[in-house]
């Protein structure tokens, strides 16, 4: 492990045991905190949360990742199934993509009309401002990632069989379209950052530092997090130690790991 | 990295890629696979869960980890609530812990009534049947852990701030009843394993050891799952790769990642 | 108003008031009451259940009525769905139609496979066996009409604007089918009676006779129900009754009903 | 029947005869309408939703009466639960009381607190405008009924056991309160009547006239509703007409209805 390896591992670590605190200190004060993920294919949205939660008490969070919007979804309020995921008192919910699809990938893709696009950026404000009027709190990230860095990336999953299925269809189309997602990300950013729901920028063409700095700053935007679980003493139990004698041997599953 | 973390690191891709192919013959044949893991606290379930989704296209399963019924789930039909998470055509569904509960974790702490237990026994058999008539592959996989391999894991996890969550009062309650669990398990196992649901054993006194026999025996158990997405072939961009150059410079997030 | 219609309005109020106290039984007992209604169209099971809800505390029963299988539901176990709709403790569930749909309109039609109608056929028993076996009385009605009787009401239907969205396109389809759903209806009912989840016959060529029977059989397969809410005494208020003064008088809808 | 009682009826069905009509525009355009109904106890919103659903295709309209939020909706979003059942497109919801229970009876009982009062006095109309602007059309209807009105119908319910249920412990509370209620009324008409999202008042002292003003009211918000379902020509069946001849003679209910 190279020495900024380490340094990465010790700061996560460091951050894992923050974002345990920050848990704590939402169940506690009964607050609702809902994190935004948007960027472009490949920037590391997935890869951070997953940093997020890897230490976190299972029941402490929610990720929402929609898929495309149903039979039944597409008949309804744009923001109606979006909705439904809001974190509730105490919880922190991390969208992994969220309304913001209309705001650049529909768009850019041609999935919505220029009115619905027009009618989604002027009603995200107000949609907003309801949510964090109510006390939710609610960050907003966009991931940056240079093309070159980007095309690297879109390499290694073609050529690797195990992260193939992350190319999507969408991907793939979106790349020649560099340019026009950054306009569109810019006018985004223009329409909807407020002081209420703020976006911010992360540098993720190094991930590693990009995940560090994020979440770094993700819990500096809440009041304190030092909060741990007291530590757990435990008590001396009578006699040997037993062995898991199960009654029917003939369901053991064989041994395949030679060593 | 020892010799043996590189033999298990590497067969555990190799697994990992056969599951990705397992997840695409679902999806193509329409199968529904559904896999309940139980065991022992700190057996593993959770760890191995989590290698098995690891690359897993996210669209390709679903895991279900239910919490204690609420109040009105309560009032249902036992079965009631884990039905709603079977998996529908092409899917496959991980039971971080089952309808089982009632078969172990409940007798055990108290938690359900004599009368409710025995009727739980004498209903399984007939729901899965209904299930597995249907269609659905139902794998049932039994962790096995030593007592003194388990009062390690127990004290790490005592020791550790960010793991500690992960001991629930149930949990440290149990601990003393290490025996008692075992005949409630060779109950069940007697009682439910049928030939269309079967019960599996896998010893998981070493971990890694644990994973790979677990997910080895699950793969032999549906027909085929060599499927890889066929590779992908990028189209060469034209121009220079462009850089990520976002109008609103106030916005960047701080490094903090000094290396 | 006819002799006999005076002597249905009375009859039906008594029912209606004893079908009051069946639904307080079912709340302070606990339990759980789950009434399917099956039969040809226009025999009568809208009509009905209307009347056994008429008078009841809107928060002491549910009616299921779904219809088709949406996309995911057509890939899930056959009974997920009606699963999702059974009764909680303290419930009564009306069923508009059931899961029966696979045992005879579904194969009249064509909208199910042979094979999945022998399933069904097999299924049923060992399905509401779980659900008896768990408490929930599940009683089974199959409303009959003869065909003149049959044909009246649609032609009643077809001329009448407000009533003429009942008449769905498998309605008229059926009606060439009135004998073949005769015989599916026998196997049905030999297939599918069990003491515990038992069909009972009413003759609707009546409908108010009809109505008047199947609610006295219901209500006598359950314990008892006499019990109603005791008298309210209301406190006398002091001062002039006061009138209902809204500031902004701009705000009334003009009166059209000229008398 | 009285001549008065014979007008009301044949208006009620040509009012009805519209009904289905905006129905079927409704589906036609794609076009979503909420209707909520408030008003004191006993003014007349659940007879009026009853006669206004009465002949309508039961595909075509959905009543949205919401119970007292459950332990975790207590900690969302306070709008969340009532976007839930927001109209998708095609569709007609007729809220039963709605989220306007925070602006009159929730203040009035002491269920929340000053600020919560307050709060969604200022959030109402952006969040109304945020679904008016998204195309759902939004109608709000106030019932009046007089003191002297409102506690006959109280006595006729305490003294009716078919109606006692009606009468809850919030109404007899609420009738020391007409007053008090009538300023809540008239604070949340001015605060949060819009031009595109209206209050209408609508007496209801005499519930026959009030359900015709109201639904011939809500007929002239809608542009046309004219278009019925195409006459229905029956094809002649071939044969004499069947009995419903079942095998199993065993099942039927016996007939109690002497005439």
């Amino acid at each position: 492990m190279s020495k900024r390896d380490k340094q990465y591992s010790k700061r996560m670590e460091d951050l894992q045991l923050e974002l345990a605190g920050l848990n704590r200190w939402l169940q506690r004060s009964g607050k609702r905190l809902a994190v935004i993920f948007e960027g472009r294919d490949a920037a590391g949205k997935g890869g951070t949360i997953k940093r997020i939660i890897e230490s976190m008490d299972t029941r402490g969070y929610r990720v929402a990742a929609l898929g495309k919007p149903d039979e039944v979804e597409t008949k309804q309020w744009y923001f109606q199934r979006y909705v439904a995921h809001l974190p509730a008192a105490g919880e922190l919910v991390l969208f992994d993509r969220s309304w913001y699809n209309r705001a650049v990938v529909e768009p850019l893709m041609g999935f919505c009309t220029k009115p619905q696009y027009e009618a989604f950026l002027a009603a995200v404000p107000a949609f907003e401002k309801l949510l964090t009027d109510d006390g939710i709190i609610l960050l907003k990230y966009w991931l940056t990632v240079d093309q070159k860095e980007q095309e690297e990336r879109f390499a290694d999953r073609a050529n690797d069989p195990l992260k193939r299925w992350k190319l999507s269809p969408v991907d793939l189309a979106s790349r020649a379209k560099y340019a026009e997602l950054g306009r569109l990300r810019d006018i985004m950013i223009e329409r909807t950052h407020t002081s209420s729901a703020p976006w911010f920028l992360v540098d993720f063409n190094d991930q590693k530092r990009g995940r560090i700095n994020l979440i770094q700053h993700l819990l500096e935007q809440v009041p304190r997090h030092e909060e741990l679980i007291p530590p757990v003493k435990l008590k001396r139990l009578k006699g040997k130690p037993k062995r898991e004698n199960v009654s029917d041997k003939a369901l053991w599953v064989p041994n395949t790991f030679v060593e």
